[in-house]
């Protein structure tokens, strides 16, 4: 064989002891979450059939899958015409596979092969990796996790207070304090093309309105003049740009200016009924921010419509979803109706390495490294080792005899906070001298004494 | 959009949320420990360039691979030529990446690309899937989860007594009672050729002596004949077959069978001293067989061999490893040794699953199901499952309003194991009735006594 100077695949990334600590503490805190709500978890293969996968992302999706060449003899039904033609036409015999693109259409997939066995409402969570044959750039990658929480089979508003309740609480946990969980309603944007005289156009009323942030009310409005909406429509939209801040505020005036729009009420009457429920929870508006404009792929959703932001940092959106109508219709069952939504953990990662919020320290570094002189040290700190662990404690001896220099070069590298130091002294005291690496401070303390320290 | 009947790619499986549940219990021990012995968790991508991989696992290996087509006109570099050669001459150019074949060739990869910001000795732990495009059959997955421990950069026998503990921790904290942690070092066998006069033949004497438990003793004889041992060494042999039991006594006997081997006696060191060193740390030998014809995939390990077993059940091997020398060779990077362990996450599951050492209710399960007759009883039920969740205790409040028996139902299907019932009468009077649905009993509590009761 020859010596080959490896590389990682473009768009890919290795995460190291310190990345894993950090992205298992986001992870477990979201796990932690779904599961005191009652979410299960769900986990479906890498690979599934491009029968499958393709036709469910648009056109754009079904290039960006990565498809997986058949196993054996892969040319053996390809034909000299489909040659000629060209990929097209090589493609569906040379491979049937493709790795997952997402979390939903796997999902919808397992509802379908399981609706006899599922109970519904079913409440499931997957946290897996996707692939995406985008081109890679900072901050896209061809290989990242994605975090999904689904509740199908009901219509329930208690649902969208459940997505809420979840973001407020990982935020909490993550430590995460300045951001807002945008809310609205697909019905909201269906009475505002209505009340605008522009029925049914909320989709390219939603584009457009989306840039407002970036280019301002003027440019919207010559882009909706652009796209042949009226002078009229776009002078009865200007309340909604002008929106009051508080979300009491909003609803009050929505109330009168979607008055002649039946769908328009209804959204606001749902809204109104998640934040009532919120209210008897037990909990506040504190990070909710109703967001008349807010759309998100505004296709899928049918009623809320979920977005997280976090201020100031360069990463907005973290997390988003909404209420969509027909999960697993393309797969031949109707009905199954549901809310979903899903944590981005490599921006929540991004934005919380922005914001300083891991600790300094390795989350899973190991506690304790015991060092010593010699043989003898050595035998001694075996037990030492075993009384820590027994204690639940993290510890390791170092494994070769070095210079205690070596030793506490390795305990610094691995970030381990506590040396223990073995000598002829302590072995005899039965004593162990414990060295905090952070102070320098150095104490002589039994084994007992040390745990007790420690917990 | 055609409706299709989904299905699932060949060889591949959904973990439903029991499934997962009982996983997690195994991954979560397996974690635990892993991180008390100081192993830190590394994670590569699904995705490697094909030259990381190819030549690593033999010509079949090399077949077992998943490839993966490269994007967009995958067909531009191939030529009328390379179509008349046929898949050899057209693979190099259709596919530049594949999927990972098992977790330690990324590890090595890992290493020689990290090998300036690692320190070392490096204890790592990697648990993530691979894929191998083998023929599916009952146990065996295209997609299935491998779980290592390696330390590399040490040749400290200490690594070998930290195996022989992880293994003992993790079976003990899974339940497991009735296993062996088979050990015994490349250089006793290295020692057995050089004694019965075929050195450097151990290799062949392996795979043949590996067969005893199935073919017998006679049988073995025929086929060393075959492979052209000689009478005299099959026959000096024997004592081996005939080992009388126990760690010591086996010992004893190799001390003098291997008497003229300087490298068969350096063997029985290595493994008296890791033997030594368990009793040091204040444990024993109970699980631990010496079994000197234990030589699992030989070529690998120049020193301890490991393999555990567990008894009366249709799996045995369920966990394997060794020492070896040269991890990263291959990558241009030499003196890298280390040992190294997997446990088989899927064997594992079956094993327990055999012998019913699963618990019968779903782990991971919802504890308390808040159920309401109208209006009133749900919002009542919002304040109630906040005061749940803020103790740490995972519940539910029915979404729909149902019938009774309809919520029930649910609870069942899910395994909650308990019920809140939310009638006029428990409301005026500040209460729950609680129900477990196991015993059927029912009594009325207060918030604070159900949660004293549920810790």
């Amino acid at each position: 064989m020859s010596v080959q100077k490896p590389s990682l695949p473009k768009g890919t990334r290795d995460f190291g002891p310190l990345q894993m600590a950090r992205r298992n503490f986001i992870l477990d805190t979201i796990k932690d979450t779904f599961k005191l709500f009652g979410f299960q978890q769900l986990e479906t293969p890498a690979m599934e059939n491009l029968s499958t996968l393709t036709g469910k992302y648009g056109d754009e999706g079904d290039q960006l899958l990565f498809k997986i060449l058949n196993s054996g003899e892969f040319l053996k039904n390809v034909t000299q015409e489909d040659l000629e033609v060209g990929g097209s036409a090589v493609l569906p015999k040379v491979s049937e596979k493709g790795l997952r693109y997402d979390l939903t259409v796997p999902f919808a997939r397992y509802v379908v092969m399981n609706r006899n066995e599922i109970s519904f409402p079913f409440k499931r969570f997957q946290i897996q990796p996707v692939w995406r044959a985008d081109r890679p750039q900072r901050g896209r990658y061809r290989e990242f996790y994605q975090c999904d929480a689904d509740i199908v089979g009901t219509d329930s508003l208690l649902c969208e207070l459940e997505i809420i309740l979840m973001i407020k609480r990982v935020f909490a946990n993550l430590g995460l304090k300045d951001y807002s969980i945008k809310i609205n309603n697909r019905k909201i944007l269906t009475g505002l093309s209505e009340v605008i005289g522009e029925a049914g156009r909320e989709g390219e009323l939603c584009v457009a309105i989306d840039k407002l942030d970036k280019i301002g009310w003027q440019k919207v409005q010559e882009e909706l003049l652009d796209r042949n909406f009226t002078q009229d429509a776009i002078h009865r939209l200007s309340p909604i740009i002008d929106l009051k801040e508080g979300n009491q505020a909003k609803l009050e005036f929505l109330k009168s200016y979607l008055a002649d729009s039946a769908i328009g009420l209804q959204g606001i009457g749902e809204l109104e009924e998640v934040l009532h429920m919120l209210q008897s929870y037990g909990d506040n508006q504190e990070f909710v921010d109703f967001d008349v404009v807010l759309a998100r792929g505004l296709s899928y959703y049918t009623g809320a419509i979920f977005e997280v932001k976090v201020h100031h940092v360069s990463i907005g959106s973290v997390s988003g979803g909404g209420r969509y109508d027909n999960l697993t219709g393309v797969f031949g069952l109707d009905g199954v109706s549901g809310v979903g939504f899903s944590f981005g953990v490599d921006r929540l990662y991004d934005v919380m390495d922005e914001l300083g919020l891991f600790p300094e320290e390795n989350l899973e570094r190991t506690q304790v490294l015991i060092t010593y002189f010699d043989q003898k040290g050595f035998a001694y700190g075996l037990k030492i080792l075993n009384g820590l662990r027994k204690s639940g404690i993290a510890a390791e001896l170092y494994p070769d005899q070095a210079k205690i220099k070596k030793q506490f070069t390795y305990a610094d590298k691995k970030q381990i906070p506590f040396v223990v130091i073995l000598g002829d002294n302590e072995m005899e005291l039965g004593k162990l001298s414990v060295k905090e690496l952070s102070s320098g401070k150095q104490e002589t303390l039994s084994l007992e004494e040390f745990v007790m320290k420690l917990k």
